[in-house]
């Protein structure tokens, strides 16, 4: 794991890190947020966080304006890439900015010419927990939590994995890939055309199965762009009052698909996750 | 005035527009953050922020982590642009980072082939808060702030016009540009190499002829890589103890140049504008 770069920032720490990744077979990038005092005598809990379609590690330290609480609260971030990168790792033959590159979405793909690389969900379930676990001063508790695509990510690992997360959270998540455009390309992409094999990737229908008892938090803008034809927000609605999963979904008026969205609430999310992570 | 985007953000809006400049001779792009319930019945004084090298009107919007205490003290915050931007606009030979576009440095410029758009001390001082305060709902109580070029833009501008800005801040100025590389490269070009021209833009210059009355607030981090070089906050204290001038200079321990460093620290700065302001 080799240190790419560093900045101090509210008391606390902003590393990043290259290293090489055996579940995506190739070098992987991801940043940290440390807060002030977190040391291996006083390790802190960490909020994962999964970004949006382009995104890299970067965006979301950038531009969320999440350290701030972060370090109130005593809570380490790690925002990984949102795809496998380099030399040998294919792309769409379009470089179109919904697959391929930037655009992994979470899953372990099965079909060429993707499932060499990306294998984003075991990277996120699996090694980079177990990596940063291993060499920064945290402790074994997680909270998972993104925006968009990496919202759909977090639904998704989170109700998977409830013993893994303690309460899972999203902003303007993409809620029903299996029904949306972005979602048919990505998972007829990565896991072939039968839709049977989507499921395990479809927050909507995962939640529908079963009552989950996960906490769920998620945050939407009415005046998101892509409201209706890609993340439809009601279908998490149905599933969650099919199963009768408890899910707090927020209607914001005025707001948009933006980081200046994610922005305005993401101090919530973070107080949401440090209540489970018994930080407050 | 044209609208180039709207966003809502922690209530309020963040704004983007294009207007045709007098003073630059071209087109040009500024950002807004209005805090909520700002109106023509509920005007709201401005923050002038000035962008670093190489940075848009867009930089501080996403980066600096602002918005949220702008909107609890119901303050207006512009950024402008670096610099005239466009067709028939003058850049370096070189494209260099340092000089011509995204680098104007905050004065008129007297010297070929800079002088036909190189007005950015007339735009910001006089056309800008014109159109600003003509356009958007807000007062005619002005305070200014910047980062790097930015924080030597600022100082300049308050030093000079305290009559018009009730006070200034900076994160990490060009404290001295008539002693340091990017000083000298910069004035020397668009002013001349006849350094007394330099004089009424460096602020160590102008901070140590007289006594000044205008709040003075500075922050800069000691692990900042253009520390040494190209900072040299030292001749700033120098120079308000020559004119007995008060001053505030904090130095932070292991922060560097970033926005990492200036979201740190802008809260306070805001704070400090805020209360000079009549808001707090």
């Amino acid at each position: 794991m080799q240190l790419i770069s560093e900045n101090r920032a509210f008391g606390g720490r902003h590393c990043r890190y290259r290293h090489a990744a055996e579940t995506t077979n190739c070098e992987m990038t991801f940043a940290v947020y440390l807060p002030p005092f977190a040391s291996k005598e006083n390790p802190v809990p960490v909020l994962y966080w999964l970004s949006g379609l382009t995104c890299t590690d970067e965006n979301f330290m950038q531009k969320a304006g999440a350290m701030k609480m972060a370090a109130e609260l005593g809570m380490a971030i790690v925002a990984p890439d949102t795809s496998p990168r380099g030399e040998g790792v294919a792309d769409d033959d379009n470089q179109a900015y919904d697959m391929g590159l930037g655009a992994g979405f979470y899953v372990n793909a099965t079909q060429a010419p993707w499932s060499s690389h990306y294998q984003m969900y075991d990277y996120i379930t699996k090694e980079l927990p177990a990596l940063v676990e291993a060499n920064l001063p945290v402790t074994g508790e997680k909270a998972i939590s993104g925006h968009s695509m990496g919202g759909h990510g977090a639904l998704v690992i989170g109700l998977r994995n409830p013993e893994q997360y303690v309460s899972v959270s999203a902003f303007s998540p993409i809620s029903n890939p299996s029904d949306c455009p972005w979602g048919k390309k990505a998972l007829g992409g990565y896991l072939g055309n039968d839709e049977s094999a989507w499921s395990e990737y479809d927050a909507s229908v995962l939640l529908a199965q079963k009552q989950h008892y996960i906490p769920l938090l998620v945050e939407q803008g009415r005046a998101d762009q892509f409201l209706e034809e890609q993340l439809k927000p009601q279908a998490l609605i149905n599933a969650a009052q099919k199963s009768d999963t408890q899910l707090t979904l927020n209607m914001h008026e005025g707001y948009d698909h933006s980081y200046f969205f994610i922005t305005s609430f993401i101090d919530e999310h973070l107080q949401f996750h440090a209540s489970h992570l018994g930080l407050s």
